[in-house]
């Protein structure tokens, strides 16, 4: 970015006096570039939000340091030349900045054209202004697209469904018929929403009947999901997917499920049918929420964990069975010592037993 | 549905008389749809499968309840003005009913029309009676669709592959060259049938060479496979589905197995190399099968578990190591208690041998 | 494949000397197909690494059998009239000769044409010799294909994208904008390359806020990644995949990960956020790295164990928590007996502080 166009200090504290609250330097310097702490170049404004990154950051080339605001006092002997700017959330002070002036998007496709003529766009879909439909993309009878929604190349939109303003469905995911999806949401590649659900009757001789999956999948505002997702629908009503939640990569939803707004579900997480998921639910990596359970709000569960009980929440868990994390921390050191642990208690029974009747 | 079309509780029992045994009430009352007892409409009839939603049924606004054969008695005097009617499976007679009189396809497209222009065939395909594909669809060179096959927008189905009639291929299916696909199979979207299986030779650099994987899939009669699925073709022979198996989203299947009949895979099993499955397997969520494993008929295994040694079959086994289901559910059970063991050890072996020698 | 065709012994022996050192029996006969031990069929070769197929492949219909260097003297009392060949490393020497002389190409698609007329090819996309381009592709502005790169049906490459010599690209991939992906690599259907990654910073009210990912997927060269895998951008800099190193099916890989050369990471394999992963490492199917984690040259974990710390390596480990392999099974192994543990301890307590004061 050119020094012309770039943003300086002042802009940013200006513009976002919540998110920018103290300058100490020079704040008229332009800021050409955001970088890692790890890969700073001259010009460019690094975020530092962990203090460890602090001495690597000063000793860089890069003419900008936002920090914590508690930390830029202890800082400010130690800045040379650097201008330092204090951040109540240097996270989101750098997600602000990016998103203000340095982002380069990445929604693009083969064709500067807002509707690619190779897109199959039934004649009874309505589009509001600046819908834009890459190649090859498949929208089907009476879709509704609102304002600024993208729909990317070789994606394909089952009968009915409605998307709300500013969603980008991203290149080759598939929606099913009746699908709702609000505004602000991103559905990112290879992503499967709306198929059939798991669900079978079985008769005398063991075979299996699909019970036809007559609902739909609800997505509210501003929800993000990952690549290679599956969300199935409903069997008679809805499976919901709260506002602001994010889902990660491969992460599975089964038919009927409802997930609470503004929650963070890490990749390959997995949930079983007609289970209900609070506010503010965080799930680690590969963790699992078994069928017909019930998470109140609040309720965190770490990585490789499964949930097959009841949680009113809020809270945070670990482990398989599920237990309080301090506990299942507890659980897994000791682990470590359980062949010892049998050979001591072996070594006891003979002791105090030798007749084997302890 | 109008009263006029809408089947009544005579015509479930002159149709079905061996899945609805018994009428108690005005069986001429028009069943105008199927619900959930979770959320019954006046006119539907809800099937109530589970005795814990027979109060809440009872209490909705529903017309018609069908509920188990041994609790029709037990009912009776409580149902007021409903019709109750009785099954001896009440899923599998939902099931039947709806998809009999109340099914809304969900393989739709953005076309009317039965063959795509979009969609690429090649010359030497062979269809037969009633295919249907989708937009952008690609069949390749001596492929074979048998009556009513349809293809979904965007599939890409490979070279001499061959699909029995009435099956459903879903949008944004990948299906490899040379497969085998069975009558009455269903696909769902984003699923990869027959790409090459993870099958490498290693030099004495360390450098890994792939062996080329010239077998194939077959998937047998009335199987399902769900979204976001890999099943790998065979090194040199098949990787097979047996007939009437299920699989969930998310399930994968590697490079030789053999999956026996009427298996239910539930969504992120995965099962490694070479292994073979008997019949009626059911496998929870998210577990596994090791490579070149052997399982009988009549297993089932819990979600999270693990197999990585032979099983006969038939039984309930869960766990990692595998042990059977009892015996699993006491090991859980016992873990949450390893910190507190191991305290009550470290005392016991302090005041036993207080020089260590226990 | 006939005769006059048909590599025979000598062939290979002259071909490949290092791969095949010995010839006992016919050299001049012809080898017609490559076939597995266990379906042999008559003028086939049967490759056997493994002793325990021994007895079946002498007492089957091929004509030649490869063992390993070390068996061969032992086996030729018993050959009868089939040749055998000696290798030092049968599997190499196989998927060199089936690679040689008898790959079918699973590359296919609907149409013998090098461009589909049907694709989407920006026109400031530079293609070398030989590239091809199946239906319904797309590819955007900016792209670099090397000498003949494959692009399969309906994959999506966005903006930007440089792809090396002989890689192909499957259909339904779909690759981010400016991906770097080298030579002779190979990304299987479904799969997704360089979507956003999973970072959000959150503020006060528990909102997410994407954090916009500026930087790039680079796959180095010779490298296989599986179908339905999912590896996303850096935040700035890059998600790197070292050379040669093969994936299998569903692996996810988050965003700024480095995995170096040479590795094997089984189905289902995952790694979180910012973690880095020397050479030759090895991950058993569905394991798991956390987050910020460093593994050294030459580790190897077992299937379902999780990394959640660093490993200098090399080294073979397992679990959760992650120790040692073998002290990996002695847990396993002691874990079953956790019950009865329990129950054995509960009495020696008992014994011997009856008021539980042990």
């Amino acid at each position: 970015m050119s020094d012309a166009t770039a943003p300086t200090c002042e802009t940013l504290l200006s513009m976002f006096p919540n998110l920018f609250t103290l300058c100490i330097g020079d704040r008229t310097i332009p800021i050409r570039s955001i970088r890692s702490p790890e890969s700073p170049e001259a010009g460019a404004a690094v975020f530092c939000s962990n203090p460890r990154v602090f001495a690597q950051a000063l000793a860089g080339a890069a003419s900008v340091l936002v920090v914590p605001a508690s930390a830029a006092a202890e800082l400010e002997p130690r800045r040379g030349s650097k201008t330092l700017l204090a951040s109540p959330n240097v996270e989101y002070a750098m997600a602000t900045a990016i998103n203000a002036f340095f982002l380069k998007s990445p929604y693009t496709d083969a064709s500067e054209e807002d509707r690619h003529p190779t897109a199959a766009i039934h004649s009874s879909v309505t589009m509001a202004d600046g819908v834009r439909v890459g190649p090859h993309a498949v929208v089907a009878a009476g879709c509704k697209l609102g304002k600024r929604v993208f729909i990317g190349a070789g994606a394909v939109i089952e009968k009915g469904t409605e998307i709300g303003d500013d969603t980008t469905v991203h290149p080759l995911v598939y929606i099913g018929h009746g699908t709702r999806i609000g505004v602000r949401c991103e559905i990112m590649p290879n992503t499967t929403l709306g198929k059939e659900g798991f669900g079978y009757a079985h008769d005398e001789k063991g075979n299996h009947h699909r019970i036809p999956h007559q609902g739909r999948v609800v997505i509210e505002d501003d929800v993000h999901i990952g690549a290679n997702c599956s969300i199935d629908r409903g069997t008679f009503g809805e499976t919901r997917i709260g506002a602001g939640s994010k889902l990660d990569n491969q992460v599975h939803v089964a038919h009927n499920c409802k997930i609470g707004r503004n929650c963070l579900l890490t990749a390959k997480f997995a949930i079983a049918g007609s289970s209900t998921i609070g506010d503010h639910f965080v799930a680690g990596g590969s963790s699992t929420v078994t069928g017909h359970i019930a998470i109140g709000d609040g309720v965190q569960i770490s990585g490789m964990s499964t949930v097959n009980k009841d949680l009113p929440g809020p809270g945070r868990y670990g482990g398989f069975p599920l237990v309080p994390l301090q506990q299942h921390l507890k659980i897994r050191a000791a682990l470590v010592h359980l062949p010892e642990m049998r050979k001591q208690l072996g070594r006891l029974m003979k002791k105090l037993s030798p007749d084997g009747e302890a």
